[in-house]
């Protein structure tokens, strides 16, 4: 394989020229370029490509940081930021977190040592203190103290839309279920939305909630029934747990529209032939994959970044459980 | 923050020393190895893993090229993979091809580039003659003709599996749904031991195959009712096909699994909320992808590899649909 010695003896010119060309670095007189770039090609080089980030001293690898890529919501995330970094001639290094705060130091640690260009990351921990706001790091859902810019959807509104789509099917005493986080996560903006809203309409509501991670379900839900068997109308903080939720409703004899209506969030379901089809507020997940990568692109850049967090709209769908 | 020459200096040391220390290469006396790493230690310091990887010319990265994350089988492949890297200390880059011939080979280009040091490839494409036997590459679920390690489930033994269940839950006329790809495929085994078993218990059986990819749904399935109406199994080549097969069963008035019963192939169901659950024949995700990682650790390595083709065992999974 040709070396780039080999490149510059052809060209004439000294290796640190055939460097600056292929470097696109410093100047170098157009005829000089085109001699360089004539013999590259007439001996087939191809420039190493570690080599070439160990001069340029960066990657063009960007690290996205999830719980878990099993899971159709972020699995639907990643294929989207994957084909917008693609765009740029970027790559995508995909980290599983698990949830555990040291994996993610982890990665950032990888994002001081220059192994990656970037990072989006989706973390329910408390990484605070480890996240300097001067590095490349966009984060989804999670919005931090410090200046680190966060794409989201719009999580209260996601909420009122919820509550007004439960009075308009029928529901007078809806609730609220989910689990709360010992940080905050805009999520919990969901909740906020949906409280509000129940407000100004003069809805009777309740808030059903429990620490973060619920490790029985079984325990959740039996408490629930036990002490909330008014309750029309759910509105569940993701889909999986409305969709749990109808499924120990119906073991109860509780039937979904009929007796109760039934919202999530996320929007997971991607066919018609899977039942329950959930009534749904449907985040934006293509819209938020091409922001986050855009916004990570201009942080990359040195541009200043003014607003903190970028909140997109998001639809209700209707399904089969309002 | 310290540079490798503060080290060499504060374990009194030459810089190729501590060198030779970080990358485990080279002799180094007992005591100067523990003198750098204390230096080491104490100054805090990170070597630049760039820098590590232009000196060692090798990458600590694997690339996982797979039609799309946004599919809950792939999804969970890649979860598994990940977090087998992981422990190995080797990253995952996600690479979607979407299938495109294109994409795949530009991945293959990076691979020759020593950019990644070794691939795991999902591909149904025709990319033969652009992979070279002595690079780092395992195949999940495509067999190639030359000599490329291909790790699969045991799909002809799935394919057996599935039509003794069929009979077992009743069904006297079988069929095999699927569409036909134009290069081999280990898929393929799925419907050679569906006829193989038939045929040697004596079954009657049909065999309904359109080419790959169906992009007409409707039309494939609306022949398939008109032609086959005596038909009361279903053995689909994937979970998604058999879904689908059951929701235009019930647009019909056909009851899955009182007038048909229906087998898929995969697993991809996770959890009991969403209807039908299917019964499947489950593909040992977690099992093919560790063994997929290792197999690559033994290529890198430079070991040969005598079997080309892994088959691991499948097992049938009980579901509401037979």
């Amino acid at each position: 394989m040709a070396s780039i010695k080999d490149v510059a003896n052809l060209a004439g010119v000294a290796v640190g020229t055939v460097s600056r060309v292929i470097n696109n670095s410093g100047a170098v007189k157009p005829k000089t370029r085109r001699k360089v770039e004539e013999a590259v090609r007439e001996l087939n080089y191809i420039p190493n490509e570690v080599a070439r980030n160990f001069k340029m001293q960066k990657s063009k690898m960007v690290a996205l940081l999830l719980p878990s890529i099993w899971n159709p919501f972020f699995s639907e995330l990643a294929y989207y930021i994957e084909d917008e970094l693609d765009r740029e001639g970027f790559k995508l290094m995909l980290c599983n977190s698990g949830g555990k705060p040291e994996k993610e130091l982890y990665y950032l640690d990888m994002l001081r040592q220059n192994k990656v260009a970037g990072i989006v990351g989706i973390t329910y921990n408390d990484i605070e203190n480890n996240v300097s706001h001067d590095i490349p790091i966009v984060s989804i859902d999670r919005h931090f103290n410090k200046k680190i810019t966060c794409v989201t959807s719009d999580n209260y509104e996601g909420g009122r839309m919820a509550l007004r789509e439960l009075v308009k099917a029928g529901a007078r005493k809806p609730a609220f279920i989910g689990s709360v986080t010992s940080v905050f996560s805009e999520t919990m903006n969901r909740i906020k939305g949906f409280m509000h809203e129940a407000e100004a309409l003069g809805v009777d509501y309740t808030v059903y909630e429990k620490p973060d991670p619920i490790v029985d379900d079984e325990a959740y839900f039996n408490e629930f029934f036990n002490e909330h068997g008014d309750v029309d109308g759910i509105f569940a903080i993701t889909d999986m747990l409305a969709a749990n939720y109808i499924e120990r409703a119906r073991k109860r004899g509780i039937r979904v529209p009929e007796d109760v209506k039934v919202v999530g969030y996320d929007g997971i379901q991607d066919n018609p032939y899977f039942h329950p089809i959930l009534s749904t507020i449907r985040q934006p997940v293509e819209e938020m994959a091409r922001m986050a990568i855009r916004l990570l692109y201009s942080k990359m850049e040195g541009e200043p970044l003014t607003e903190q967090v970028h909140r997109i709209p998001v639809t209700f769908k209707q399904g089969e459980t309002t």
